[in-house]
């Protein structure tokens, strides 16, 4: 990501500089817990996307600043309540923000941050940004219901999981690049590029994240590992190690997911199984295919820096290690 | 209320008929969760004000009906998230939705509720209605993050109490209020009137839920009765009951407020000291007088039938038995 970082030193300080600003309020608790999870190492991918976004598309003026903070405040939102939803303990590698302040203070304050948003929004007066962030928000909610509905479920076949990966993850970051893109002026054939772009770079990002999930070494990765599977949550490489796999196995897969927390011996037969199904290597496959698609989406516009940054950008995402 | 009622029969019903539109989506639970919540029996206060608002100022086109649906959903998110938050079992008398789907679904259909309102509310494409919603939600959030730190706090002042209940409760029906009038082109004077009278309305209808949960019948008030008491709330009655009672009472009540569940006798004591302290008398006229102090903000509007049933609709607020 160096080219992006380097490129967006300065904008990007200036959106961590926001995020206080914007967590200003009366009550105290609202500024400890945003601070918290804002501080917690995120990516801020989203807000580089929408910074790149806006530069591809020529933006001159200074509105990107607080709409990158506000998108990464949305985001900042649904991990706050998906923490809630998931009982996760840690996030990126540190005690999660409702195992240290209750679930109702990380209810509350993931209100607070989605309705801050909006008043912020507001404040900046575009209704095509609006529309795109209300609607990006609503389809989020709906993939995480439809996520809560699929756990446990051991028919959930690839193209339902693709759906909720696209509602939950992808259509923010689509939002992303399509809101920087507006900022800039973009026609509507652009920004359909940018958001095509970043539908299949999120869905590729959740990809890389369901790996992760399975191999990342939790002091790096920051999340415990095996954390989707005790959750009873089917992704990528299980559903197909599933599809690939005996009887027998899939009946164990299936006892497993159901648990209320893993016996000794169930992460490794898992992780075992996806190997040998050859899961991670099909789920990488097709994150790498994605991110392939994605770039060609950007062919409409002319190279440039911020293009080669958003090309990197997107390298990354099937490269990462955390 | 029947003045309000019989005027805005009509409205009332298109009012029913757009929730279930609004609530189209692909995941069926959130119609299921949505449905449930909205029909068990509320009031509807909000939407009525917001009619009889946009009626007083004469409103004549049919964005009225939309944004009075869209107020009661916002409304029904922060029902679903106060029960997890407050751990309720019995929201208006039937089992509350997260004592039915879980708290992770509660959560996540209150997010789809309130993203869904914003999306609508772009849709309706006035910034003025969506600044005032916005700030409204967000103002919302402090409030409920307010109340929580002030959970089982003796201490806790009227003052400090009145903060919340303006954040939490009134500040959304000052909204519908004040949208209603920005629908009838309203100046601002107007608005702020309007804004002024549902604050204060607001306020006396807390107030009035306060005595409630003290001296309801559960089956009439769909609450179980000293529900406050058992979530370590300090309402105003038992805060001024609290400033007129012995040492001695204070420490009983102290211990009462920070158990995790009563005990035989509890609910039993607070309630006499209430009523002999003279708590609940002293709740129920601040309401009204607080109700008279509202309708004193509608002097600037002309006398006809909607402005009528405002103030029949604010007489009934500290009339009403549950």
């Amino acid at each position: 990501m160096e080219k992006a970082l380097n490129l967006l030193h300065d904008d990007l300080g200036r959106v961590e500089a926001q995020f206080g600003e914007y967590l200003e309020s009366d009550v105290l608790l609202i500024r400890k817990v945003g601070e918290y999870v804002l501080a917690s190492g995120g990516k801020r991918i989203r807000p580089l996307l929408l910074l790149l976004s806006a530069r591809l598309a020529g933006y001159q003026g200074d509105r990107h600043i607080g709409l990158a903070a506000v998108i990464e405040f949305i985001h900042t939102a649904t991990l706050l309540h998906d923490d809630v939803v998931d009982s996760a303990v840690l996030r990126r590698g540190a005690a999660s923000a409702n195992s240290v302040w209750g679930n109702e203070a990380s209810v509350l304050v993931g209100d607070f941050l989605f309705a801050k948003s909006f008043s912020l929004m507001v404040r900046y007066g575009s209704l095509d940004i609006l529309r795109v962030l209300a609607d990006a928000t609503t389809t989020i909610a709906e993939g995480e219901v439809q996520q809560l509905i699929n756990t446990c479920d051991i028919n959930l076949s690839e193209e339902n999981y693709m759906k909720v990966v696209r509602d939950k993850t992808a259509v923010l970051i689509a939002a992303a690049c399509q809101c920087g893109g507006i900022l800039g002026g973009c026609d509507e054939t652009q920004q359909r590029a940018l958001s095509e772009f970043g539908l299949d770079l999120g869905v590729a990002f959740q990809f890389m994240d369901d790996i992760l999930d399975y191999v990342a070494d939790e002091s790096e990765f920051g999340k415990a590992k095996g954390h989707d599977l005790a959750e009873g949550k089917m992704t990528l490489p299980l559903i197909y190690a599933v599809s690939r796999c005996s009887a027998e196995e899939r009946v164990r897969v299936e006892e497993i997911i159901e648990k209320d927390e893993l016996e000794t011996g169930d992460l490794d037969f898992v992780v075992e199984l996806i190997e040998r199904t050859g899961g991670l290597e099909y789920t990488r496959e097709r994150a790498a295919s994605l991110v392939t698609h994605a770039i060609g989406y950007l062919d409409i516009f002319s190279q440039d820096v911020a293009k080669e940054a958003l090309c990197e950008l997107a390298e990354y995402v099937v490269s990462r290690r955390k």
